[in-house]
């Protein structure tokens, strides 16, 4: 990454979807140069969210008027793509900040929307999460009208890079979540540092410990005051946020298998020989048959799978046209579509990632050029949640038309 | 097929580019009723080439003025995608006949063009085609002002359903091809009705005998006359006609494998049944993990495929705005992407063709139920063109940037 | 097939194992050659057993003793996947007829196996059989003393062109199930020849009835008198007919899929032209590169499925070296491993019969070249049994060391 | 690694070959208790090797009146892939050190091979190699009746681990090649521990700088005094080290699969969960039916490549009993079987690799568990030379008999 002091800022703001997009990738262009290494040493990504920042990309859902980007999520799926593209850790951290981002919309009152939209704008928030839903270990009590959280998440995501944090706990003696939005930076919230996994090394990922972290009821997002408390009133779009993240996901794979695929070509075009000992022997690898072949139908099935993404950004694009009454017919066919989307981009990018050392080399398989971050990236982060079971989701409704159940991953 | 006499004829005509397609889908649900059994005799299509006519979708790409649908590629490969869902021959009829009704538009003068629109939407030509290129062996004789077509291409397609032929030769002594439009129905033109191949059978693609065939000079698409003869002006948009038919190839193959999947689905779930001897005994063959994993795993590529193929219209859709001006560029950028969805087409078609059977069970070897003409079908037209070949196309296009030069494959 | 008028025949017997098998493939040889129409006529294969007699195949497993080729079930594997080499049909009838032939040996008492193979010897009997255990419909009732079978077998195999008939039934009111051998040609058996399936078409494989046939209590193999009536005394080789059946079935896949490779390799080295758009325009189809990877591709994918197979025939051989004691463990080890060969001459095969068609070219999907028999003939039977579940009992054994109970399919 | 002080060493020397892959098995379970560990530290695999000669692993090829094992190249390639399932690194040093312990055999003269084996096995020599045969720039220079070679390797393999050192070089001014063998530890050889790739990465496959390293022509392997100098006579046995050393690639990536897969399903059923958003929930991560059924597709896929790796050792060693005059034929045929092992194993192996992860579950991809190191291992390796053209080369064989020309690759 060439960071701020070295590079030139960004003194204008992109006004249109495609020049967000080639913000992004002018980012990208950034973090590629020293991602190998960034990889290998693992740091906290201060530095990186700083770029993120700068760039403009941070505020990008949020609404023009207060500063915002004012973008759609297309234009986000394709940015945090574009970024992954570069450094797939980044494209994710800033892919989760969008969903995060985006929370108050998904649960809030019109009111917590507007308050939370205002400030993380104003303030250039950048989110993180402690919400694996499946650890049901953060316990929340009532205490003097207030929420007070403690517990801990194996997972979390952003983490110390983040301004504010997103929790999820279960109101104690109920079956009642709730989110909230609060300070990363204060005493009662402490990351252990210990994603320590194969791949997307610089997503802060690791565990939470929450202790005594105080909220007030009114920043419990979605919940209104009745006469006999606190209530959650359910809608529809409450529960799209696992489609949007599982398109997170998506992209940011999509994003990782096309720098790999990019960082192959040019390796193969500047390095890799033909074969000596060939009948008919070529002169450069580029000329080589099955190196042609091979780019090609890599090429292919990453094009087709991001097609399919573009195709499923635009089901929540048109959901998102009217949040209010989305229908559960919508948000199922939207979650199916995704799914497959999920797996397509997951099939092509593990191919991609196992398949670019055949057309690279033997040579390329030096740690100093490091082309096995795209496998690692991938192979991490597509354990999520079972491919094989996001399958047959497809599967039931190619088959009868059943659309999955809202769950916290279907 | 319920023909004419059976069913209800179409008393309207689409208004919207979305009716065009339900109307193409109705067409199929005619057609698939006894698609098995037509494939199995294997007469000329007369009354399936009849059907088109009735629904309205021989004109769709003929200007509005004269009576045609009005409608752009993008709707036209839809509807052919929908028609091949349930009859691939009649699907490949459609897709062809498009493309030689479009002929006028790649190489005609204006004057030509808007005289064969005008008159093929009044007399409701269907188009068919003698066009093999591999074949040079229509040659042209310049005789009296007239050009006389003498030889025999061994493949052409649409034949005798067809109401006018497109006929392409080269002039004697030279290398100047040219194409030109004659009734089909004439003893100049032969057809053996020797096509007798695995699938596509009823595509009428055998070989035929041409005989001193006539036409003037002025039907010579795209020459015009000068001081010393006629002479054919090129432009990029010239070579559009290989992207646009490997686009039809494409979007017949899609539908043919949707067909696949919808009927294997139908079968599934009135007809499998679970297997008896698993620990875990399901009651019905949908319940079954595989069955849903399958499904889903096949529905997730050909939606790929599909986007793919429909993110390539746009490519066509775009050239075609400014066709006059059309750079070498544009043109050998859709072309690679074309190649690419062709290929991701071809790989979930046979991939479908096949693994339905898994999924369907033994019972559905039956030849009664017919489930292998789908992977018949797409086996047999996706050999047109060396699929090797395409793959390396897109893959030096993504290695270095190289486009395809304009070939009749290319 | 050359027939026995046309062909000499073999007035000499094979003294080796190698010297079984090369006789195989001198049959297999008149087989392929046309092996095409035979498979499109769909006639009963009356000839085509009686050259397997000619050749002295049939008694390959009965004691030299007898008159039999007095050799294992190695070399049967072996001769069975070499005529499926050059008849896919004609390797399934042979492989049912040596399990049916050797179904003394599984169930018999020692009376009853000597005297059937003395007698099958001596008669040269080619065994049928009515014995799909899915189909519980074959009830026996006993009638002064005898047995007397009636119902109807969906499938059977054999039927017309056998001598005798393996019957299989249930004794009313009871769970005992009772195999038998008879006359096939007697009035209480009729064969429907309803099988029209897409593949493995001249195999006789169509449903039966079964009326009032009668066999004496002393036929009921491996049951003997008591006291209280016939008592059948179970042993754990009983048991062997499911992995021995399963690896019949794994080895006429492997020979359609040598008999697929061997043809198209044959066609590609005389008929296939190379691509003459390619950039590097080769002279012959079998010059291009990805030609020949294919074939490697697939040559290599055949030969690791084939030394599977011979593993898995190891193991047969070696539990009928004391097929008295074997042991569940021995029994279940066999089958874990025969299911695992099954599922990869399954995918090879599935594989070769689709992608020949790519490395011989658009020509050779003419019907008259009949490349498609292959893949239809595997992708037939290889729904006998669910492939999924046979990969599941696979991965129970790799994770838990958990064997197949033994059922009739596992 | 539980190293020879911790455990238990070895008193007595197995007998058979079964008993010498047992001893193997053992080797390997004391490496693969820290493998993870070792693997990250990259430290020189001293202790390791000490491991191999302490169980008697390294002599075993040496004839048993030396004090050898006494073993054949099957037993040698069996106990090779047991120690590559433990560690794949030390496999492949193993493997190496086989091949080179047989370089006397292969190019040497009666008498250097008898005082090569027996000073080998009396003096228990570990070898290794300074041969990559891609880099043309050792030189040898004649000086005073000595050779004397100058220059450097790229690659070599064992290295400081290793007793003696195989020097290949070409004699100044012409295209001799002349291999020797040379104590490891003097001043002219210099190991750069330059080898920092992916995987194997305690090979010690660094490169190497030679310099005045002196040999007496006597040492020359292969050469003989003539009138006029000394002349190195081929045999076509010269040219078997290309199949045998890529048997033993094939040999080590089958271990590295194999411990892959068992190390996989340990984890599996100690700690993977199942789903708890599946329709029919299961209690345990083995129950998952895609869980089994994965096991079974990569336990078979293994099991098929295992099957055809002993099929060509079978070839390998009928070549071996008759060294003397051993046919072109025969030794282009185990080449070519070869080849289609290797690629089998090399797809098998990748595919293992990177599908575990989807059985085991996301906490899987922890660098703790180290799951990733069966990928990254025969990814690296298996780069040594294109895979394509191996499947070309046996593509050429089943298209038209051709074999391979003995080159450093085929």
């Amino acid at each position: 990454m060439t960071n701020g002091q070295d590079a030139p800022g960004w003194s204008t703001r992109p006004t249109t979807p495609e020049g967000w997009v080639e913000r992004a990738r002018e980012v990208a262009a950034r973090l590629a140069v020293d991602a190998v290494a960034r990889d290998r040493e693992g740091a906290t990504p201060y530095a990186e969210v700083e770029l993120l920042k700068d760039a403009g990309l941070v505020p990008l859902l949020a609404p023009a008027e207060y500063g915002g980007g004012g973008q759609d999520w297309t234009t986000a799926y394709r940015v945090i793509r574009a970024v992954a593209a570069g450094d797939g850790s980044i494209g994710q951290l800033l892919g989760y900040h969008y969903l995060w981002a985006w929370a108050a919309r998904l649960v809030g009152t019109p009111a917590q929307i507007e308050a939370v939209e205002r400030q993380a704008a104003e303030e250039g928030w950048f989110f993180g999460g402690a919400v694996n839903p499946r650890d049901d270990d953060l316990v929340i009590r009532e205490e003097g009208g207030e929420l007070v959280f403690n517990g801990r998440k194996t997972f979390s995501t952003g983490g110390k890079v983040s301004d504010v944090t997103v929790l999820e706990g279960v109101l104690e003696g109920t079956d009642k979540h709730v989110f909230a939005i609060v300070p990363t930076d204060q005493d009662g919230i402490v990351f252990a540092g210990d994603w320590d996994n194969l791949g997307q090394r610089l997503t802060e990922s690791g565990s939470a410990v929450i202790e005594d972290v105080r909220v007030p009821w009114a920043a419990a997002a979605g919940y209104v005051a009745r006469a006999d408390g606190y209530e959650f009133v359910p809608r529809t779009y409450n529960t799209l946020n696992v489609p949007l993240i599982q398109l997170v996901f998506t992209n940011f794979y999509l994003g990782i298998a096309q720098g790999a695929l990019e960082t192959a070509a040019a390796y193969t075009r500047e390095k890799t020989r033909a074969w000596p000992y060939a009948a008919d022997r070529k002169e450069r690898g580029v000329d080589e048959f099955y190196v042609q072949e091979a780019y090609g139908d890599l090429q292919s099935k990453l094009w087709a799978a991001e097609a399919l993404a573009e195709r499923a950004a635009g089901l929540i694009e048109s959901i998102n046209a009217h949040a209010d009454n989305v229908t559960p017919e919508e948000r199922g066919e939207a979650a199916v579509v995704i799914a497959a989307a999920k797996q397509t981009a997951i099939d092509a990018g593990l191919e991609i990632g196992t398949r670019i050392f055949e057309v690279t080399g033997a040579r390329a398989s030096a740690n100093a050029v490091g082309l096995d971050v795209f496998w690692r990236n991938i192979r991490t982060h597509s354990l999520h949640d079972p491919v094989a079971h996001k399958r047959a989701e497809v599967g039931r409704y190619a088959l009868t038309g059943e659309l999955p159940a809202p769950t916290w991953y279907t």
